[in-house]
């Protein structure tokens, strides 16, 4: 056996205890797995008093990150300190020009600098990787690049904020509406410190951009993702998508098609039935389609201690054991720029409005989808006591820009009250 | 660029097949994601006029799998031909023996042989890999091996035989008997040649051998799998289940606790509502359970041209990239013998049977339960036209053994029409 492999880990907050927890608990487990034995040299936090359930004593204590990654005792540098700039950015680039290996759950940081960074890895000839920051402890970015190495993979989908989950499963399950949901989930500490970065999709959307790049080979992109988030997801919507048979999910979708890319974060209809539909709580789901292997599904805790811990310590046994592959499945330059599609795919959509209760006024309605072109599935007009009619419509496969323009000619028939709510309905 | 890495590919049935036209079709990709280019040098099987549906003009064509194996210009020999002995056995040795890269898709060669072949090509470095020999395209053996590589594990399990989940589903929807089932099975091609490779459970055993060996590190023990099939699973069985909220499913399940390993093949029953209960058709799932990473879930197609070349080429993949994993993730020589438990852990079982319909019939056999220490959750009496009565029983967590007893005292008491039959509920 050889020599040990000697981590430098910084931050210390749940996953950070969490890989120290599982070196100390699984030292003979890791040694015969990875081959040599997995040893910590040295640490960083900022906080050297608080209590964190584990003994630190053994390890050297570093103020600076950037100190840490560069100790000559320090053979892996694990970033968990998050943030897309500042110390954890210094000490990743410290580490990766030293061409030392780098394990980072920080999907904020590769998101926006995964192209530069992966340069610098692949110029030093240091591994950089990042499963812990895709979906927590499910091993969607090995599976991916490895896994269905194989194929051209054709899309990716999954639910990969099990805060946004929650609160929409909350919502549907309590019958509560969003803004009450959003306190208890508040109240419970499920929310990151500015919460747009769970609710607004931020969050999601940078695990998506990670995903794109190794699913089609391109660079990441993260401005190119076409964001919204749920926070204006109604209690009427989760009702009336499940009349329909469908679930409200925010929904991460990268695609590849003659179109281009296209890589979309936004609250969109499933099939109540279907694997994505049934997802409940802070669970994570993704979904690979591959041109060989059909579609898989991945179904796992995406955040907390053990699953994000798992998923750390799956790129330090990678590379104890001396994998070595490229930070996102090929090597960074010949990554493409993605050729963005000019919009989404076509697909059906979900629209609610609520009507003036005047003769004519549903089939105005019609008559601007129909001018656009787009053709109805299925309509419902639900009683009501007040002056105007609730109305659902899932239409046929249309064309975004096409459903935007017919939204337009509804608005101007002077017949709406209020603006329609319209959603995608990802085709599964 | 390095050089082309070169297959040779014994084989050519449905998955050599597949694995021809994705070498073809995916030249560019394999190439910037391998890191080099994939070619093939030559091909073996039993008839060379056979129209494949591929272009085969360009290989070498070899009427001998060992002659295939042992050619200078073959750099992984890929072993498609199947059977645990023979010629696939011979040529697999052979490579291995030239410290030559083997991947297989043959799980019965390596439920009965993989100690051995896994020290050959441990003493000659040569990878020895089967992601395409469990479950099909999902990447099970991957995320066992290294995506959960962290985890100490304490449960594996899965449907792996998707023939044996289509016939279960297929009975309750379309309320057939089982012989019924089993023989539209058989005219739709969906069978083995040997049936009982199928409905006997063996096929799905082999493969649960081999995820035992790696979740635990212990030698491959196909014998020591308790094995039972699903033929004797009758339509009522699969009603009566339903009606207590739960499904029939070809089960495998490998544990490691306290106790020892227990690894089962049997029919076993899951909540309707669990991922695992909700599985429809010839779709293949895995659960994995780690101590750290908690419970992951894997779907997808577990056999068919696409999904299974895409698991034979992630091999190919990892081998060109110049990765070196042992067989079971660890070194052959420091896989110990699985210390079995003595009997499966306690869990809840479903017992139907048919009561004589005298007075105290119920009393007597609940006695029975009771006196074995085995307390009863739910028991249903269903309405009854004839001289017997229905009666359904799940019981409290309990012992095999204790179960066993129970019904030999049953037997004894005279009021039993027939056998009963017992079924383990898997908890999730």
């Amino acid at each position: 056996m050889t020599s040990p492999l000697r981590l430098g880990i910084a931050g210390l907050g749940t996953v950070g205890t969490g890989v120290v927890r599982i070196v100390q608990r699984h030292a003979a487990l890791l040694a015969a797995r990875a081959g040599r034995e997995i040893a910590i040299s040295a640490v960083s936090a900022r906080s050297r008093q608080k209590d964190r359930g584990v003994r630190l004593g053994a390890y050297d204590w570093e103020d600076d990150p950037v100190v840490l990654a560069r100790r000559d005792d320090v053979d892996v540098f694990v970033e968990l300190v998050g943030g897309d700039a500042g110390p954890a950015k210094a000490a990743v680039e410290a580490a990766l020009e030293l061409g030392k290996p780098v394990v980072t759950a920080n999907k904020a940081l590769l998101a926006l600098n995964g192209q530069a960074l992966a340069e610098t890895a692949e110029a030093t000839g240091a591994p950089l990787r990042f499963e812990a920051a895709v979906a927590g402890g499910i091993p969607v970015v090995k599976t991916l690049t490895e896994g269905l190495a194989g194929n051209r993979i054709e899309r990716v989908m999954g639910v990969m904020n099990g805060t946004c989950n929650y609160i929409l499963t909350r919502m549907e399950d309590a019958a509560l509406p969003y803004d009450d949901v959003f306190a208890e989930a508040e109240a419970l500490g499920y929310l990151e410190a500015d919460p747009t970065l769970d609710v607004g999709g931020i969050d999601a959307a940078h695990k998506l951009a990670l995903l794109t790049s190794i699913a089609f080979g391109t660079r990441v992109d993260f401005p190119a993702i076409s964001l919204e988030g749920i926070e204006r997801v109604t209690i009427d919507d989760i009702r009336a998508a499940a009349d329909m048979g469908y679930r409200i999910k925010l929904l991460g979708v990268a695609r590849s098609s003659g179109r281009g890319v296209e890589s979309r974060m936004s609250p969109c209809l499933v099939p109540v039935d279907s694997p994505l539909g049934q997802l409940e709580g802070a669970t994570n789901m993704v979904v690979l389609e591959g041109d060989a292997v059909g579609r898989i599904v991945l179904r796992g805790a995406g955040a907390g201690e053990g699953p994000t811990a798992s998923a750390v310590m799956s790129d330090v046994i990678e590379i104890a054991r001396g994998q070595r592959l490229p930070t996102f499945g090929q090597p960074a330059t010949s990554l493409a720029p993605a050729r963005q599609a000019a919009e989404p795919t076509p697909a059906p959509y979900y629209l609610r409005m609520a009507l003036q209760d005047k003769p004519g006024a549903l089939a105005k309605i019609a008559t601007c989808l129909g001018e656009a072109g787009i053709s109805i599935d299925r309509m419902r007009q639900y009683g009501h006591a007040d002056v105007t009619a609730p109305v659902l419509i899932v239409t046929h496969r249309a064309m975004r820009s096409a459903l935007d323009r017919a939204i337009e000619d509804m608005d101007r028939t002077g017949v709406l009250a209020g603006a329609p709510v319209a959603l995608r309905i990802e085709e599964l």
